[in-house]
């Protein structure tokens, strides 16, 4: 559907649909940067609306002509409104309309480029066949870890290997609350007070906090990396609301730091997938720990390639609309061309198991009664639940005495089946903290 | 030229010249993951031949027929041989016959995929405008930092945005030796002697130590970054062969540690390029600071996307291998559904600016006389080239006077004539360590 303009120059139409912080952004570079997009795409990339909510709000930092601006979505997608589009850009977020209005795109031939990752993991699905059936490109690179390109090398660069293992930190907010923890020993409320207050987090933090948006993005790296479908309701998520000041200080004990993990794995035997999300201590050397405040890095592990981390900024307009207008040049690169990019991928449909059949490790500290047979009584209860300790450490601070225990890998039910005979033991006064340990 | 089997699946015939190393692996990969490729490739990848000089040599680790070892490579590359080829893995490496062996692929039809970096680095123009003439691809993700997913983000997910710098550690030997320089305090040559007994420098280290694997990498980097052809002739090179165990302990003593740097970098003005090799402190806070032993990195900096990084192995089988396939499987999409993967693009044509052009910092520890006046003397020469003095400590052993000096951002070529002048002075006995200091 590219048009040919009277100086020969091919033509790709774009719709944006959402003008916030980065569609305003993809607006601006759209504009700022034609030339250069031009010459990268063989054709050059013309604006032709761009659908708000609110037509009278003050977007002249866009640059962009005020005509655009349309509050007739529908119209503007299906090319009733400024006539045919190539290219629908998604920036609304959200399931509905989005989902609408990106099938209705689809349908009328358009490819869409998208950031939303709730859509997708929800139902990448239907999006997906969408895209299949009117051969057209469905790209999202800025759906997971922002502008890191980390998609298109998971989808393309390791086609050729066998994903084993991905462990991301995948949300700037937490990762910030919990390195002023880190930095400062202040526990969760005051961390998640100062994020608040420099525009880290939002008024309502729950998304992130609660580990909803790293449950999302987990979905989506589970499906590119195991070419299997994965949805947000299948992945395993715990927030870091509970996280201590006396968690991140017994982390730092034992050489570790307290990251929101996002992961997701292949079961041992390859038949079965593993999505989580949850607090989890790694140890400082290993290339996570040093990615502090609102950065975000993805580590995958290869079987030919080894290990692999990509680092980089993982929220904010212009680092989301680089990954966009990345998304955008390819797609475009296809409409001149006349081809599409490779589909997603999803042949090898295996099962996602619950988080009790995952192979973990636990960090567990006990307040206990100070007398003799205290570890006996510990240590069989974890023996009890076939779970082998690799190291323990007995500590007396203020007529209080307190176990640290951290566990060989074991699956998940029979570490949380031997803390909850823990709670149960008279000699154990209370479990002061429980967290899973990663990245050995 | 994909041709149908009986079973109705696609079939895409590979050669693959050399079986070293790398080669092995990729043999054995194709035969192993035969069933994984063809379900992301939509076609079946058949080896048809693999070229080698010495067919008696025993390669039964790769595991595939020996029936596919010829010597006759120009015919197995031509079809004369085993029939029409569609993708031709060239990891033969050198210039000749590497370069005639690719251009007889192409002009036969073939696309291309080769992790040889000194070829590309020397006369990529030749390669690229083949591949334009013959409309096949030209792929080559494995030539610069093994199996890290690098020159395809460059390409495609930053095809959006606009580079800035690429700031790399992209050789594994030499990063291993100054590790070891760092851990223990050894000097250049017990580091190297150590690199080679582990197998981390060959025989001739030469290539490695003195930059020229480097060089050819940065070359590739600062093209595909800046749109621009770029040589490794035109990278300023220099080796890590005269960084002394003073150096590394005076970059410790500043909270640095000394890296082999590739550097590719926008001039200020945009309007030139700067592409250099060479040892430079950098900050311990610095991403690329953490990047020990033989791990590579590219740390990349964008106008929108701002700081990126990415880690991984940078040599090896393995890594080198997975890296050849993820290409080979994109080029095989390509052949099922008639595309054809984004050209290179060189449409900037930005000019190469000197070594002496270039804005970077120095620091320089000097041994003076120690007597009052010398400060205000080694000024003085700073001072008449312009360069402004950013720290500058004095210190005093054994009767021994040094000035450690770290400058603002200068031109290298006042910079250096700075150093010159500073031999030239009477009241300086030495200058014992100069260095560049970047990723501030």
């Amino acid at each position: 559907m590219t048009t040919t303009t009277g100086a020969g120059h091919r033509q790709v139409r774009v719709a944006l649909l959402g003008c916030g912080v980065v569609g305003a952004e993809v607006a601006r570079l759209l504009n700022g940067n034609a030339a250069d997009l031009a010459a990268r795409t063989g054709a050059r990339l013309e604006l032709v609306g761009i659908a708000v909510r609110r037509p009278g709000r003050d977007r002249s930092a866009a640059g962009v002509d005020p005509a655009l601006f349309t509050t007739d979505t529908a119209g503007l997608v299906s090319g009733a409104l400024r006539g045919p589009v190539d290219v629908v850009v998604e920036v609304i977020g959200g399931i509905e309309p989005a989902r609408t209005l990106i099938l209705a795109a689809m349908a009328g031939g358009a490819s869409v480029v998208t950031a939303n990752k709730a859509l997708l993991a929800e139902d990448g699905a239907t999006l997906s066949a969408a895209a299949e059936k009117h051969q057209v490109d469905l790209y999202y690179e800025a759906a997971v870890a922002g502008a890191i390109p980390l998609l298109r090398p998971l989808r393309e660069s390791l086609a050729g290997d066998r994903v084993r293992r991905v462990l991301g930190i995948v949300n700037g907010t937490t990762n910030y609350i919990l390195t002023r923890m880190d930095e400062t020993g202040a526990g969760f409320a005051d961390a998640l007070d100062e994020a608040t207050a420099l525009g880290y987090a939002e008024a309502d933090p729950s998304a992130d906090v609660d580990g909803f948006d790293a449950a999302a993005k987990t979905a989506i790296l589970a499906g590119l990396a195991f070419h299997t479908r994965v949805t947000a309701a299948d992945v395993h998520r715990e927030g870091i609301g509970e996280v201590t000041a006396a968690d991140v200080a017994s982390a730092h004990e034992m050489g570790h730091v307290v990251k929101l993990l996002a992961v997701a794995e292949l079961a041992e035997d390859g038949r079965s997938v593993g999505a989580r999300v949850h607090p989890a201590m790694i140890p400082l050397t290993h290339p996570l720990a040093g990615v502090r405040e609102a950065y975000n890095a993805v580590f995958v592990e290869c079987e030919s390639a080894g290990q692999l981390m990509f680092y980089g900024r993982g929220a904010g307009g212009a680092p989301t609309a680089s990954a966009v207008l990345g998304d955008l040049v390819a797609v475009a690169r296809h409409r001149v061309s006349g081809g599409r990019g490779p589909a997603e991928s999803t042949y090898a449909d295996l099962p996602v198991h619950p988080m009790g059949q995952t192979t973990t490790r636990y960090h567990i500290r006990l307040d206990v009664d100070d007398r003799p047979g205290v570890l006996a009584a510990v240590a069989t209860v974890f023996a009890g639940h076939g779970v082998s300790i690799q190291t323990v450490r007995q500590e007396e601070r203020a007529g209080q005495a307190s176990l640290v225990v951290v566990t060989h890998a074991a699956r998940d039910e029979a570490l949380a089946g031997t803390v909850a005979g823990l709670r149960q033991l008279a000699v154990v006064d209370e479990v002061v903290s429980v967290m899973r340990v990663e990245g050995m």
